[in-house]
């Protein structure tokens, strides 16, 4: 008699578990539970979906459920939500539009996602208020770009003044949050000649990045034409017949037409905390490092779970599509007889933002290292990104912090023209948190070096020997 | 009473060790005899010179004589030959047009660097054949390059049949090896519309990458209009009127006007030999992990000097920019009272071949992996440099090789279209070998990740994946 094992969403957790743990034996029966239509896709793409850049919603799918059902021969059910979990039965319920079903399980994987984080202000409900986490979202957004621009009154580039009544704000729109959907956000509109206002709560952009990046990124986003009002919360949206016609903030009022509510994500943790399953420190659903939850043969990975943070060892929540796809890979492993931890995360993010790229790592906020227990020393240097006499190219600015006491590095923040490599640059900084390195071991690192790819020093060195000199004294 | 403390050489190593030692210690006397008329030059853009994206010879120079001497304080003596170290007096002998001088030291750095080997063929001396290690050389091969295309027989693109007299070879040039040197001029020469033939002795181009390195460059060099001919070593030049004529391997004589040998390079280590300054292993001089030889207080660094494997252990010579700059600058630390190793090499290189690009890193040939004491296990994939749905990019080929026993992470070669990161992410792979990671940790790492920058998993870690699974057995 096989196992079974039960997945509670298709996404990017999910279907990485289904499929390894498949792959590993084929003999065990894989049941996944998909409330929605589309399993498997990069959510990650849907900006530039709407941004005209990708043509079919399609394309955003790595494997289609027919190939999961057919060659991979995962018992797919698109169309089911597991509406509860009963630890002691070894059983969940699944209700779709036929019927209700009971599946036993031997082993169970909540991979129920996260959720768009809508703020608690009036006016969410209107039409014309967006938010972006699903292929429907996605889709949405495209068909109002479509709309907008086809409007007679959809006038590019220059709109004249603010606009008064509802027809003349066709082509203005708001993006409330300084983060990546955000700031991707920003320029898909832009790039189909909205006249974009992003409304950003405190004073910089891209929080856990660096104060240097999120300067970059202001000034940047404002020669592309983006309005970024800083220290601007939002504290209503407006209407009138049901539609957004402005957003309020405690000195302005900015009519639009439309609004991307850029605020963050939130696990989905109903169904597994009525089951009894705990959640963590930080909401999300706490596991060990096999992804098992309190309950045993239950586990939990992708956009719902905690991590560890690589430099902190403490929970984290860091809801991303590697994470998602790596921790779900090591319970297919796992439940499949090789236990596997999948390892921590990093916060690690990136970012393109119109000509520019960003990447984060590690901890460089002050307040949140001290938080950790560390002494934090901070510096930014800005280099070239080829050799100086080499054609093209742009700066990259590095931020690098460390550790007074032991010099061990704690994070970083990197920032270039788009192609000019902040963002691969990163990837050796993530792999010295990973190894508990220090400033001192990161500056004797023999990185490559050519003309068309760096100084001889690569900036990420230039900042490990500035942040070495300032911790020897010099 | 001041120390005084002696470089022989002015460049990459003699300069970072004399700027950092009168940084860190303003009183320190630090003398630098260079017996040419340049230092601190960035040899590796001389082939961009040759091509013509760099217009001036002296945009090389990251910091002039002038500004050593009037900015820095450092007693740089140009046209100044050092023709004996006295290590029991601990003095110099320089000789330059005007006298002999003998200058005391407290320390010395010998930092003499390296030149190019000419192979011991005949025909090497005749007019028409270049190597490209200094200033002058470059100088030269640029004239060459303007002589040439301004010579009415220059026909481009297409020069018909094969040259029976020297006029008609006009544009005909051959590049003799195939390392990063032969690689970048190929590309200066093919860019200026010489029709190029490019003679390797084994197999395969740039050694010490993979073979699916070495076969993506050398289809592109073919695409590109190189006639890249394998298991062709050259048995010698032939000439006429002094000037070279054909190249003549086993097999063909090939007429060109013009050779350049891009052979390798060897320590130049006599000036140290005739002091009882100890070689090693490779040639090169020996020194322990603070660049001081066998004779106490006389350092040597860079293109001269050994350095540690940091893979194997053992030493090694790979005469690169970025070593010589990180054992320069260590030396210049350790004789100002802060002693400072200044790290490995892990023999990170990296190239730029037309469109494309490709680094290497740590151990990836099998029988160098077997004599370093290792059971090498090694995996190639291709993937994409950008997220599938994401417009552009290209192809990133990965090859990892790692220990079957241990797991711990060998070396690798990456090769991309240029601009799409084989090189940049080639830093993730240094740091895991600078910190001796295994594939699995490796696996782990949390990488950024964003679609205008990679697929979820960057290729990195798709090579890392199934390198793991072969380790894992599965």
């Amino acid at each position: 008699m096989s196992e079974t094992f039960v997945i509670v969403g298709g996404d990017a957790a999910g279907m990485s578990a289904a499929s390894k743990a498949k792959r590993d034996d084929p003999n065990l029966e894989v049941v996944v539970f998909e409330r929605g239509e589309w399993v498997s896709y990069g959510a990650c793409g849907l900006p530039y979906y709407v941004k005209g850049e990708i043509q079919s919603l399609e394309s955003l799918v790595s494997v289609t459920p027919e190939s999961f059902r057919e060659e991979r021969d995962i018992d797919l059910r698109t169309g089911h939500e597991v509406v509860a979990i009963d630890p002691d039965e070894r059983t969940v319920t699944a209700e779709s539009d036929a019927a209700a079903v009971v599946q036993s399980y031997d082993h169970l994987l909540v991979a129920t996602g996260a959720e768009a984080v809508v703020p608690p202000i009036e006016g969410t409900d209107l039409d014309g208020v967006y938010t972006l986490g699903s292929m429907s979202d996605g889709n949405e957004l495209r068909e109002y770009v479509a709309r907008a621009r086809s409007s007679a009154s959809f006038q590019q580039p220059d709109r004249g003044p603010a606009c008064r009544h509802l027809e003349d704000c066709v082509g203005r729109v708001a993006v409330v949050g300084g983060g990546y959907i955000g700031i991707e956000m920003a320029e898909a509109l832009a790039a189909n000649d909205f006249e974009v206002t992003l409304f950003q709560r405190g004073d910089r952009l891209l929080a856990g990045f660096s104060e240097a990046t999120s300067e970059h990124v202001i000034d940047h986003l404002r020669e592309q034409g983006v309005d970024v009002r800083l220290q601007a919360e939002v504290q209503k949206l407006s209407g009138s017949r049901d539609a957004v016609d402005a957003v309020v903030t405690a000195t302005a009022r900015i009519p639009v037409e439309m609004v991307l509510l850029g605020t963050g994500v939130s696990p989905r943790t109903e169904l597994a905390a009525d089951a009894g399953i705990e959640r963590g420190p930080t909401g999300a659903i706490a596991t060990d490092a096999y992804r098992e939850t309190n309950v045993p043969d239950v586990y939990a990975a992708g956009d719902c779970a905690e991590a560890t943070h690589v430099v902190t060892g403490k929970p984290t929540y860091v809801p991303l599509a590697l994470t998602a796809n790596r921790h779900g890979r090591a319970v297919g492993q796992t439940v499949t007889g090789t236990p596997t931890e999948g390892g921590g995360v990093a916060g690690t993010a990136a970012v393109k933002a119109f000509d520019a790229e960003a990447a984060r790592t590690g901890i460089v906020d002050h307040e949140r290292a001290r938080a950790a227990g560390f002494e934090p020393v901070t510096e930014t240097i800005t280099a070239k990104s080829r050799a100086g006499y080499y054609p093209e190219g742009s700066d990259v600015t590095v931020t690098l912090t460390a550790d007074r006491e032991t010099s061990r590095l704690l994070g970083a923040s990197l920032v270039s023209e788009y192609g000019e490599g902040a963002v691969h640059r990163s990837h050796a900084i993530v792999a010295a948190l990973e190894e508990d390195a220090t400033v001192f071991d990161l500056e004797n690192y023999d990185l490559a070096y050519a003309p068309p790819f760096n100084t001889t020093w690569d900036p990420v060195l230039v900042a490990a020997k500035v942040l070495g000199g300032q911790l020897r004294g010099k």
